[in-house]
Parts: C-alpha cells; sequence; structure tokens
C-alpha cells in the first residue's frame, strides 16, 4: 500500500468516524488485525506512545507503594463464577480455550475479561494477617473481551491495560485507596496527555460487576462526547467473601478483607487522539510524543551534504542530551514529504537546516499548529526548543479545556435537554436527575445521553429533577459516550 | 502460610531440585498456580527482576534500532499450518480458543506459542519496497506452549519474554542481524546477570522449527547441566514464502525478505537462581537486584527510636540520589527476622544502625556472602558501597567463570564419555562428533547428554568422531541439559 495514494485524512466536519481512523493510520499507530475479529496491532509509533505512558503512570503506582506482579493469562471457567454480579457482567464477552496439547480439556479456562477471581484466589492465600495488608499489587498485561462493536483503541477484543488490585483492613483505607488512584489518573490525564477530565461517581447502572462503587474520569472529546478514560472500583468484601480471603485482625478475629481494583488501558490513545489531534493529522502533547523534533535536512544543489548532515546531527545529539526526543530524518525523500509525515505523525516542532541558515548560524522552525516557519538562532537552541515544548504542553491543555467549557452547560427542562443531544450532537450538560434507575433508564432511552458521572468536584446546588420534579442536592454530567 | 514454619531450605547437595523450589519460595519470586495447569504467578520480588532485565534488554534493542510493537494474543489455526516444519513442532503444545461471546468459532484460534506465523502476515502488509528494509521489530509479550513437564522459571505453559523478529533485503544482513542478537544476549549475560555463557550454533535436530539456523547462548548450572538462556534464529526465506512477505529490490524486481527471529524469556531468571544461590537463598547480582541494600534499624532498650530511624531514612535517600536502590525496613520484626529474609531475598549487602553506630559515626555492613559484618565509618558511605557492588557483581561473574572451568573438560573417548554423565551427573564436555545425526541421536539415548551448541568462539582441532572415528574440524559441547 502506497503511503501516498491514500494519504487524505477526512475532515472532522465532514465524517469524524473516518477523520479518526484516518489520524490513527496516518499516524502510523495501528492498524485493524481483521484476521483476529476485533483485535488491532499496534504499530511502533502507537507502541511508542504507550510505552511513554506506562513508565509514567508506573512510576506514579511505585511512588505510591504499589508493586507490579504478574498473574496467569487463562483463569478456570468455575472462578468467573463465584461472584454473583460478575459473572452476569462479563460472561457474554468471554473467550474460551476448551482444549490444549492435543486433548479436550475437563474444565475450559476462560482468557481474562479482567483478573479480580485470579487475584482474590492468590490473595487468599498470601494474606493471612493485618500485618500484610495493605496489599497494594499491580499488573501490565493484555485482556480479552469479545465486544460485537469494536473501534481501534477504543474498544478492541484485545487490549493493553494496567489492573491495580488491593486488598485492606478496614472499607476506610479501600476508599481513600480508591479515591487516591482515581486522582492520579485525573493527574496523569491532565499533565501529562494534557486532556482535562472529571472526576466523579458511576451511577449504580454504569458500575463494574462486582463493586459496591465505581469511580472514573471522564474526558470531553472533539465531536462533544465523553470518553470514560479511567476506573477506580471500591470491591467492598465481594470477592474477599467470594474467594474466602480473611485476616486476623489486631484482636486475633477472622475478617474479610476490603479491596479496590482500577484501570486505565490503550483506550487512552483514543483519548488522546481525539482531544488534541486535527485535520492535517496527530496532534501529541510533547511529554507522550515518541518524536518531540523532526529534524530535516535540506539540501540544495551543490551543497556540501556531509556538511548539512553532521550541523543535524549535533542537533540531535544536544537535544538527546537535554532529554529531548529528536529524530535527523536523512531518508531519500524530498523535504515536503517528510514535512506531511511528521506533521501527520504529531511531533510538535520540526526543524529545517539548509546551507543558507548554516552560514546564518540559525535554524527555521514551525511548530505543529502554526502555519509559518521561524528563523531561531542557534544559540542556546536547546533551551529555546525546552521553553517551546513547555509551552506547547501547557496550551494543549488550555485549548482542551476552553472547548470543554465552551461545549458544557446548566440545564434544567427537558425539552430543552433532548434538543441539545438531538441527532448526532453531543455536549457536556449538568442537569438535575431524581436519582432513580428508571429516570436515568428513560433518558437514555430517549436521547442517547448518559450520566457519565455523579462529580466529585461540583458544589452542592439544590434543584429538582427535570423529569420527575423530585428535589435533588447537585447536578449530574450527562452526554453521549464512547 | 506462616514464613517462618516453612522457611527451611534445602541443601543443594541433598536435593538439587527442591532446593532450587525452596530457593524460589523463600526469595519470595513466584508460586505455581495449580489452578492453570503448568502455569505461575510472579510475585513482585520475581517481577522486580523482570523488569530490570526488561529495561537493561530493551535499550540494547533499541540502541540497535529495533522498535516495540504488539501483535495479537490469538492466531487463526490456519496460520500455523503455513510453514511446514513450524506446525509440527508447535502443534502439540497449542491452546485452543473454540469459543467467544458465546458462540462456537468457525475458525479456531490458538494462543501465540510464537510469533512467526502473525507478524509474517503483517510484514507482507507493511513491506512493499527495499527502502522498507531492513524492518527491525521487537515484542515484549505472553506466549502458551502447553508442556507436559513444567518448573517455575524454567518451563512453564505461559511465560513472559521478547521476540523480535526482523526483514532483511538479503540473506547476509539477516546473517549479520541473527549473530548481532546472538551477541547482545551474551552480553547481557554476562554483564547483567554475571553468568557466563557459550555461543554457539545448535545442531539440525535442535533448531527452531522453520528456521534455517539456531544459535543459543548456554549457561552452566550449579550442578554442571546446560541452560539453553537465548535463542536467535536464521528463518532464511521460509516465513517469507509461506506468507508471501516480497520486496521490490532497486532492480525493481520482486523478491522475498529474508527473515530472523530471536527471544529470552522469564526462564533467565530460573538460570540467575541457579548460577549463583546458594543454601542460604537467593544470591543476586548487583545490577539485577531489586534491592541492593537491606538497611536495618537496631533498637537498643531506652534508644531514640526516630533517630536512628532518621538516620537509617537519611542513609536510604542518599543512597537513592546515587542510583543505588535501598529499603529501610522498619516493620516490627526482630532484627535477625530481617537479616534472614534479606538474605533469602538475595539482597547484596545489609547495613545496620543502632544507637552504638550512631555515637562511632559508623554503621555495621555485612555482604550477602560474608560470614563477618564489618564497621564502615559513614565518611562516603555510598562511594565505598557503590564500590563494595561493583567488586560484588565482577566477583559473582569471575565466580560462575571459574566453576564452569573446573567442570569442563575435553574427552575423547566414548567410555570415559559414558563415564562422566552416568547417573545424575553432568559437565561441561568438548569432544569430537562426526556431524551426523544418527550419532546425535545415540549418544543422547545412551546417555541423555546433547550436543549444547557448536561453540562459535572455540578454535578449531582437528580430531576423530568418539563414536564413528569420522575425521572432524573442531570440537562441539555436550551436556545433560534443563
Amino acid at each position: 500500500m502506497s503511503q501516498q495514494s491514500a494519504s487524505r485524512i477526512t475532515p472532522r466536519a465532514e465524517d469524524y468516524s473516518r477523520w479518526y481512523l484516518d489520524v490513527i493510520r496516518q499516524g502510523d499507530l495501528a492498524e485493524p488485525a481483521e484476521v483476529v475479529k476485533g483485535a488491532m496491532v499496534i504499530k511502533p509509533h502507537g507502541f511508542a506512545i504507550w510505552e511513554k505512558i506506562q513508565r509514567a503512570l508506573d512510576d506514579m503506582f511505585k511512588e505510591t507503594g504499589h508493586q507490579n506482579a504478574y498473574f496467569p493469562l487463562l483463569i478456570p471457567e468455575s472462578f468467573i463464577k463465584k461472584e454473583a454480579e460478575h459473572v452476569d457482567g462479563f460472561s457474554p464477552e468471554l473467550a474460551v480455550v476448551t482444549h490444549a496439547g492435543g486433548k479436550e480439556l475437563e474444565e475450559p479456562y476462560v482468557i481474562r475479561p479482567t483478573s479480580e477471581t485470579i487475584i482474590g484466589h492468590f490473595f487468599q492465600r498470601w494474606i493471612e494477617s493485618y500485618r500484610d495488608l495493605p496489599l497494594l499489587i499491580n499488573q501490565w498485561a493484555n485482556v480479552m473481551r469479545w465486544e460485537l462493536r469494536t473501534r481501534m483503541f477504543l474498544r478492541t477484543s484485545e487490549f493493553l491495560w494496567q489492573e491495580g488490585h488491593t486488598a485492606h483492613a478496614n472499607h476506610a483505607e479501600a476508599k481513600e485507596e480508591v479515591q487516591r488512584m482515581l486522582r492520579i489518573y485525573a493527574r496523569f490525564a491532565e499533565e501529562w496527555m494534557a486532556m482535562p477530565v472529571i472526576c466523579g461517581e458511576k451511577t449504580a447502572s454504569e458500575r463494574f460487576a462486582g463493586a459496591l462503587e465505581t469511580y472514573s474520569i471522564e474526558a470531553m472529546m472533539q465531536d462533544g462526547k465523553a470518553l470514560q478514560a479511567g476506573t477506580s472500583h471500591d470491591l467492598g468484601q465481594n470477592f474477599g467473601k467470594a474467594f474466602d480471603v480473611t485476616f486476623q485482625n489486631e484482636k486475633g478475629e477472622s475478617e474479610h478483607v476490603w479491596q479496590t481494583s482500577w484501570g486505565v488501558s490503550t483506550r487512552l490513545i483514543g483519548g488522546l487522539i481525539m482531544t488534541h489531534s486535527d485535520d492535517n493529522g496527530l496532534v501529541l502533547p510533547p511529554k507522550l510524543a515518541p518524536v518531540q523534533v523532526a529534524i530535516i535536512p535540506i539540501l540544495a544543489k551543490n551543497c556540501d551534504e556531509n556538511q548539512i548532515f553532521s550541523a543535524c546531527d549535533k542537533i540531535q545529539e544536544e537535544l538527546k542530551a537535554e532529554g529531548i526526543s529528536a529524530v535527523c530524518d536523512k531518508r531519500d525523500y524530498k523535504p515536503g514529504y517528510k514535512y506531511h509525515e511528521w506533521e501527520q505523525k504529531g511531533a510538535p516542532m520540526r526543524i529545517e537546516i539548509g546551507p543558507r541558515d548554516l552560514e546564518k548560524n540559525q535554524v527555521m522552525m514551525k511548530g505543529r499548529l502554526e502555519q509559518e516557519k521561524t528563523p531561531l538562532s542557534m544559540d542556546n537552541l536547546r533551551g529555546k526548543i525546552q521553553a517551546y515544548l513547555d509551552k506547547y504542553q501547557t496550551m494543549l491543555f488550555e485549548r482542551a479545556k476552553t472547548r470543554r467549557e465552551e461545549s458544557t452547560i446548566n440545564i434544567d427542562t427537558y425539552d430543552e435537554f433532548k434538543n441539545v443531544f438531538a441527532g448526532q450532537n453531543s455536549r457536556f450538560v449538568y442537569a438535575h436527575w431524581d436519582g432513580s434507575a428508571e429516570t436515568e433508564a428513560k433518558i437514555k432511552e430517549e436521547t442517547k445521553a448518559t450520566i457519565r458521572c455523579i462529580p466529585l468536584d461540583q458544589p452542592e446546588e439544590p434543584g429538582h429533577c427535570m423529569i420527575s420534579g423530585a428535589p435533588t442536592k447537585k447536578r449530574v454530567l450527562f452526554a453521549k459516550s464512547y
């Protein structure tokens, strides 16, 4: 497949879904693995983003006392059935191993859709006393959920994620952990992904199968829809009881542990794309961009190629020493081709160096979102580039936040609410809801908007449910979602 | 399970296999996952070693131009059958997914035992021209091989590994890559794991299923047996032809690519254990030890606990700033219990600090392999500790190398050969072999020793096959193996 023939990116205004897939293709992030239903291949440029996400989150997990471990991919089918709500939630999506080593298995295994059950089994073996608590474990792994409708990064049959699993001696500590990890996810989303999020509690109907409470971070995509970008669950003693995970408390009595779990996945990359990218392709925050600076040598006729190349190499080395990842693109293509490619791959900045620039002791630089090139003197180039990247990171966050604010409204009547969500439209809408599952279901059915969360940081504001008129204490967040 | 009741480690001399499992249990590295046949759970202390292995190898792969990507876990069953030798080699060990999403699948999937086939499928889509070559990809992933006899780390039904997959425009470049990666594995084994290895070519009967040639690094364990610790394969055009991976060469003609693959796995941790550990538990080279220094506060009656703790914290901080990983063990256990635990977990050094030490501006230090404690003045403590760790790393390598040399012999007659391998015994034996599969099979059947490799760095030495008497050019390496 020639890169040029397929290089057009459908504009967002024309077809948002096509735009998303085009950005992924042209950014060389991933491609569908049609031979495996609903799966994808994460290509090097996409995987490099995931590696940066992993590194940053892993550091945050370790700073808060968590340790990584690795549990089996396969789970005995009977384990999934031990927690009643869990089996209802996950059974329809399971992939099942029935044969192995040339024989039919006595009991089939499922490929983990999530690991609460198998980890519950081991926690039961590892925990004896209050001294063993809290037990703070994280796992980076692949999981599988056989979904009917898939979309690259957002929902795939197999995906990569991390799943934290912790056990505590009492409910208060477990609840603290749930909030701690939710806030770490929010901080990561905002400081690294430059993606503003709203922290909140899910309604009962949107809870993780087996949890007492589920919290999430919700981000707004450019089409006004919400993306649930990370979740943190208070599992109470549900799995502790299902897998008989007990400990002796300080009084010598046996109690069931209190557990939490929390996870983010390669879905974050979908959120990254839909938060920042434009009709020219990928736009990446510098902290997660695999290539922060693309250096393009400009060869004029009769110029000394080696001189230009070595000037480019020198800058690359200098940037590398500063922790800035730069690529020196010496491939045998025309500069315009390279500009186009690095733009589509989301490099925050490109630098051009030709013979004239060398004479003037300068480079030409162009930011990913700028129209014009600017000359930059070579003096203290590193410092200027770092400052530019820092500013660019902040700017992307501010831009996304402004867009969200402009698309967020308070609504008090259901007629107005239905108007806002008519057709394909979505916004973030704060409205009053009476707390009943019936009202929630009616709204979802009639408008396709769902309660994204009951925001934690939203001030109390007494009002009345827009449907039932029942009195309420605060507004909740509605939107259509991915 | 109480730590103390099961804390005895069977001496090597008494039962080497039990010793190995005891070291793993007491080192808290892993445990069998009996509920999933042949699988294990890698516990935090074991996984931390794997993370260090990953980080070091990944840096080496990237320095040599490789990029990480991620391919699907599931492979259509038909893919495995496209390369004739490949299917013969792997079919008996496959785990098969026959149902997903509540339905029977039209074509079953296998869980990847290795990814040549699915990656071949994508290389076919990605490669068009000589400009796309070489394509240098690596994947960190879980794989599954349903083996009959398993042993933690050495052979488990599911294991973690990296698999490199590269495509080249000609055989010479592919062969260069095969050697480059073999030598990277050897360097990693020796410089990081402090585990001396022998680089060599496998005989035809020990080749990877589908390869033209397989190379390996072979290490000697403490029982004299060999561990194949990493392999690098010249796949020729076998998979290129099976998956029709072609490229246009510079003349515009279509050719099949030349491929390589290479991998190391969590088996390396088994090698690490059996190279260095002793009857007191784990011994780890500092470069891969999750905890390099265990700091133990010694609280005397009426002493100022906070003063001791803060002295310990200060040292930990200072070491951390130097890149030395230290744990300050303030748990409510007696010092002797902690000494024992950190010894079994392989911390290269322990430091004790009590009120008397503080008065004298010193700490007491004990290396993992030393009998006695030594006082160390606090002046330039960091420098002294780093110097100790460096020396310890070198010493472990030298010790292992000496042991290997003492257990390596040249043998010229088959009678002597059979004697060496009688019973459970093994050594590294260099002997002459006529190059025939028949002789190789006869030796294996009669002695259980196999040709580990045809060493690359062994000088030529004309001789005669110890069985057939046929003339030979150099000796090959025999041993019993894991």
